[in-house]
């Protein structure tokens, strides 16, 4: 910690996440001149221009190769903290041994978000050391920085949160912490998200012809987040309904959370109740919900390719009822961007470093 | 009534309502040989196929024009019932005079479909004769043909229901009416639309740059529909929130319906519910919800370019949260479509004719 | 033929030519209470709305089976005419099986639309039996009714034609045949589809997050709709450059084509020429090229979910340089809709008929 | 000059490419702490956040205003460079009274990039003052870096160019000054934009309904570019044939432009001519057209929020035909990554700050 830089690497650049995490590592104001090593499951290296050409400078290539992965090779570049933009299954694998070897790790995966064993249960892992696993479980951080910031800092595994997670659980965390929710009224919490967060893999519903103007819900009452949500919001399965759907866009999420309040609230103290909670947190943007108008609402068009999380709300003149909007970029604040917030944090860096 | 064939009129084809109506009464098999009678604002006659390209034969056009309105056209034509796809305030202060003149009308504006004054309030329209208009009003029956069938037979004025609501009132109307729906709990309509229902009008957010790649709650706790949702359902404002989306598609409409059961109910009392509740409604499709996968519910891509509203639903394993999908395509069953059905029940023709 | 009716099989109906070509043929006014025998590959039979959900009625199913492949089944339905859209190596193994069997064939692959063997090569075709094949090759009609109306009316096998085929050819024929075009100053053909081209397959291509947002050219200078335009113009390989582009919509193709006159033209003489050419053609819409705006230019919008193949063009003011724009639907009029046409001649039924 | 730093401002920041514009002066590493002065048509100073939500930081703005135009506050905040991201009839007016003040201008619009007369015409300008209009006009510099590099660094007047004109002449130029290219026979460019090269203002053809699913080819042989590839290039008008089609994307260029060789060439020549004239050129990329497969050709997604301009070909076998492809972003190397690299040049900074 408090180093001036620190060695990283990454391993699945060749996803949507993992190039936006190039993409900002290789920018980072603290790693200038320390490219991360790239690491995949090629037996032989490949060119990191190759898999994204969006990434060439002017000479069609940035030199940087996608080496084959072991632990020796990390070992030899003096790598510090490693990126695991992998699959659950083999995050879940390579954590302990990467813990094992000294890594500090940020794992973009749902591999090690989930406390509760039933939580965790629809991700099907077969872990090969049960016991081993706990103990790595029990020091996993849930990398939300507006929510653990002081345990990230600490952490030598972080594990980086779900997009829709972070969406719902930063709608709702200033209301359900104050304790003004009726959560026998039930939350609706009704996501969109585009097309990236269905990753790479060329499927049916990944097709442009199946995606391209339409919209579909999918996984309901049955999405893996929903545990990151329970968890991190303290709630019962039964008082939040959480239900996804596929967006005709490339990226971005909005999800539309209805509450109800216990007792009637102004618009100006939910205002002020969600400001005073993200006070201290640089990539939460409050839109302001006190007009009548819907224009100061978050949209995806104004946090796509930023890092920030924008919230805002409206009330109905019952003074009750309360539908609060989040919008954040899947592949950034969804992903790749909390995760160098996570790295920031890890190093003793302010938190936004390389975010702007 | 109980004609073979009629005589109508189209004022306002140069909407996307409008040109989907006019291509539906040009292939209905009753009008063959019997073209609308087109007219519009112009001072001069335009040829439809200026307006809409797509609408030419190969001779590049179809000869259709449309014709400077006036009454006096109407009726040397010999018009019977006349179509308005017509801006609010222009349906208002058109349908008395239609009247007057003998014409029976479908109105697709949203000018008739109110009851209660306060519901209509939105709008702001200025009636020019009070009186006359609570008379027109107090005939006026709600277009929605799986709620109204008996009525729309013999009405002289169908107020053709909005997109929004036909989409949230067929999902809902089964369960409400059945006494299912614990309406303490609140229900909660989360509605996505494609960009036509947003009109011709080029505006900031009918602009490509705003609406590609975006999605935008508007209108919350303030959409015109919602009047229609209330007075057609029966319920208070409190107790049903629903929140207009604009989607990046040209056209259609999901609506998520969220509603809690009073009592726990399997999802085979819920599917026999819906589909004895539409049995004799040949436009609603009802998608069974009993697997766990989400394979059968509806889907934009599903029902857009029919005249279908497709209905499928989830329930918790609770067996109290239900979430109702709902699809339709906003100019078709939420416009152009229904009001074609609406024209085949004034005439005593069979429901679904020329929407297959 | 001149039959009242026949009777039809679609294999292949999973795809998208596939899905339309059932759409036209349910529908087709001479097919009425003789639906298709749709067969496929899987074992076991297979609901048609299962694959495709939104050819379900109100009852959620249309009841029809795709059946097990068989040549017994074809038989025992008293199959007279079988459309294939089917993988090229499919067709060319299967054509003249069916043959043999006394069938027609509408083939809408690539595999004998092609007479030269070097044209083919880009297939990679093996045939078994290598002088049948030949034979079978020898009785191949071109189905592109505009210029092979009369064959096709006779033939046992017509090959239909490609989608961009179809739109270069008709765009160029007329003024080709006249002897207008300067070869020696090569004709350019600037070609771009939407994404059904590319087929059903999830491949890396037809990701949405490849596609959507994007643009990009391929198979430049090696496409296999080539050979069809050097064949059915009568063109030398270096007369014609053709180059297709990947669009992100769903369905449409647009060709730009330049040609350089060998002497000047008026524009009245160029839509004179394309207009007698395409006199007795029902399927194709001449655009007025004559005013000095590209308002009446084909785009996609017009001709898609349409069966025309529109043309349109522009002049330069040296009346040496013409540029020529056609647009159809990849599905229709490049597809399913063609296939339909053919079917209409072979039969000896109106060539438009179920197509309007 | 040489200076460590400068006062910019920027007039017309409420346009696409004036937000790119505002984005990459606010993030430029010479300007930190300088930001640009803003200013509008506006009477009253309006917050630059609530034009552009998405520049916000997390407290919701960034305490930029727009202010009223004036140019006393120009001075009085002691701007040196002036942006002018405004209509061409507002530059045209404007450009003489800035240099009159002292002021040097980088000009966006397309007032002052063409020098004859005749190709000016399309614009319709009318200078109140013509003989200062011709002073001005000859001092202006085209400002295409690759091609005026020196002419830029001394230039008191920059008139950035326009964004198919920077696709097509970067394509062309190393070709046609190599004396390769064969004018007799004619070059084809044909080019594809975003919606955004149309601007903000809502229109019939900017509308998400026209624009979308759907590809128009748009002022045939009377684009305003053309004038600027002649000079450029110093082609005669019937030597060059350039089409624009609008693609339903928000930005991004692909120029597919099609030339013959005088003699054969291979396609290392052309690569080698190619790379090494832009040998000094940073935001050129070539990409190598050696491989028989296109995967190396430049596709939209790859130049996309990049100041690339990314070029690539592909030779037939005759040695004699080749396609060159060329890629953008219209809002960037097309319009305000452009003007950035202008101002570091006129700064004498290097050509790529701020633009990686």
């Amino acid at each position: 910690m408090g180093k001036d830089s620190i060695q990283t690497a990454v391993a699945g650049a060749s996803g949507y996440a993992g190039l936006e995490l190039a993409r900002l590592l290789l920018h980072h104001p603290r790693l200038q001149g320390r490219a991360p090593v790239f690491v995949g499951r090629d037996a032989e290296p490949v060119r990191l221009t190759e898999m994204h050409p969006q990434l060439a400078d002017n000479n069609g290539s940035s030199g940087l190769l996608v080496e084959p992965f072991s632990w020796e090779l990390l070992q030899e570049r003096g790598v510090e903290l490693l990126f695991l933009a992998t699959p659950h299954e083999q995050s879940r694998s390579w954590v302990p041994e990467a813990l094992a070897h000294g890594l500090r790790v940020v794992d973009l995966s749902g591999a090690w978000r989930l406390r509760a064993h039933e939580n965790r249960a629809i991700y099907g892992f077969h872990d090969a050391d049960a016991a081993l696993a706990s103990q790595v479980q029990a020091k996993s951080v849930y990398g939300l920085p507006e929510l653990h910031r002081e345990c990230i800092r600490k952490a030598q595994l972080v594990a980086n949160p779900g997009c829709y997670a972070t969406s719902v659980i930063l709608a709702l965390k200033p209301l359900v912490a104050a304790g003004w929710v009726d959560l026998d009224r039930g939350i609706v919490c009704d996501s969109k998200s585009g097309v990236s967060g269905a990753g790479k893999a060329p499927t049916a519903s990944t097709h442009f012809m199946y995606a391209a103007d339409n919209l579909s819900a999918y996984a309901v009452f049955g999405h893996r987040h929903m545990g990151e949500m329970l968890e991190q919001l303290g709630l019962e399965e039964t008082q939040i309904t959480f239900t996804p759907h596929l967006l005709p866009i490339p990226r971005g999420i909005l999800s539309t959370t209805y509450v109800t309040f216990r007792q009637k609230k102004e618009a100006a103290e939910v205002d002020a109740c969600l400001r005073e909670f993200y006070a201290a947190s640089p990539m939460v943007r409050i839109f302001s919900g006190r007009g009548k108008t819907s224009t100061h609402l978050p949209q995806i068009q104004y946090s796509v390719r930023t890092n920030y999380c924008d919230i805002g709300f409206q009330m109905a003149k019952d003074g009750r009822r309360c539908i609060v909007v989040s919008c954040l970029d899947n592949l950034l604040k969804g992903a790749a961007g909390q995760a160098v917030e996570n790295m920031n944090l890890m190093c003793g860096w302010d938190e936004a470093e390389g975010l702007a």
